[in-house]
């Protein structure tokens, strides 16, 4: 099964370019065969707002233009999209949330637990779990960026039976030594070897007042390595990856030992 | 403050080689000024035992000679000192044990909780969470080689207060492929960033009754970069490195974020 990250170029407050971004992405994907396809955090909105009232001019509702949009293009394609959405809802709150949507219209939508830097001033943390959802792919969950960074979430994730964690991301660009992959990806690769999962992790690029980023879109396999990724490049990219969602399920790592039954539950 | 990583050749049942290797590499670490070295899991007794009987055959109590040694080197140098001991306690159990020694002898040991594959027939799990000791170059935690797979252990140590994590290990050989960083090596630098902490991994190399090894000892700083190896070799191999280890106490990744106030300890 052929699954994708878009690494997309993205421009604040720029709503129909960055769907349009999106659309394109998205149908690239589907023409090269995947079968789900996993887009950066915030897609449509963009990510440095300059305070909460531009964030919320950007925003719409779960029902709004671009969850409708990623309906259309999955229904007609039949494709599972993941992506970032700057949520409003009906009481005015403003959540960081990715949604899950497949031929069936929005299956899941989930609101980012922990928020980075001056995210707190803008958006109000989800206060739910990682969100699961079987789908024709397999079963997935989502989180957003900076909580692929708790190895807490991961656990939850994997033990509520996901198969391919989708991870929207914007991951600022921070130094690093020279040779030295992102912190972030080796991040990645250890939450999917740890808990023997697949993971996908679509960042954006394109530098946004003054913010670059990381460009650090991979997918990686439950042995923890990038099978496809990352970029590591700030420029627009689309990764496919061939996997199979059952090698998830099995999580022995020896005849005598398993990621989750060797966990000392007596002792955390 | 120099700290030191020694990947030792070890060979199974060489009670007396294996020990002057490591008292030539303590020797070698404290010459290059080093104040605290780690050397591998299971030191003196090697470890891929024929069965339990050859292994309690190699196994000594903490009062034993490679404690005593270790000691010796400690008290003469002024060093501290982590390393494995196959521990046989007065009641004929058997541990895969570390240790910390310093210039006034023993100070903590700790029982391996989480065993790999066949070290499930010979050793019995330890029941405590890693050892925390303030010594002079620092407070470290010890764990052992497979611990390190599981986030919520490294979370103890950093939460307990480590400035340093020591690693001794003995990290079979697993395929990976071109290019890749051992898994065992991407996982304990995201488990020194996940918590902000030094860790020092120290592996062994010598094929031992068809066993290879990773020789991945690293030593890796808070940012989850390494500073000295990874090795990823099969040879003999002394790392050094200059820390800082009040670096540790900072857990700040921003002026709004720091890795264990961020945790939503509301949610897990």
């Amino acid at each position: 099964m052929i699954v994708s990250a878009a690494q997309l170029h993205l421009c604040i407050g720029d709503l129909d370019g960055n769907r349009l971004a999106a659309r394109r992405a998205i149908e690239a994907a589907a023409e090269a065969g995947a079968r789900l396809i996993v887009l950066p955090e915030l897609t449509a909105s963009g990510y440095v707002f300059d305070d909460r009232a531009e964030a919320m001019s950007l925003a719409e509702g779960l029902a709004g233009p671009t969850v409708a949009e990623w309906s259309d293009l999955a229904a007609s394609r039949d494709l599972v999209i993941v992506g970032g959405v700057a949520e409003r809802d009906a009481g005015g709150a403003l959540f960081n949330t990715a949604v899950v949507v497949d031929s069936t219209g929005l299956r899941a939508s989930y609101r980012k637990a922990h928020l980075w830097d001056r995210e707190k001033e803008v958006f109000t943390p989800g206060d739910a779990r990682p969100v699961l959802v079987d789908t024709a792919v397999g079963s997935i969950a989502v989180m957003v960026c900076y909580d692929l960074e708790f190895p807490e979430w991961m656990r939850f994730a994997a033990l509520g039976g996901a198969d391919i964690v989708c991870v929207p991301t914007n991951w600022p660009l921070a130094p690093r030594p020279e040779g030295e992959r992102p912190g972030e990806v080796v991040r990645a690769q250890a939450a999917a070897s740890t808990n023997r999962v697949y993971l996908i992790a679509a960042d954006r690029c394109g530098t946004e007042r003054g913010v670059s980023w990381t460009g650090g879109s991979t997918i990686i396999d439950p042995d923890g390595f990038a099978i496809a990724g990352p970029v590591s490049a700030d420029e627009p990219a689309l990764l496919l990856a061939d996997i199979e969602p059952a090698r998830a399920r099995d999580k022995s790592l020896s005849d005598r030992n398993h990621v989750f039954d060797d966990r000392r539950l007596d002792l955390y």
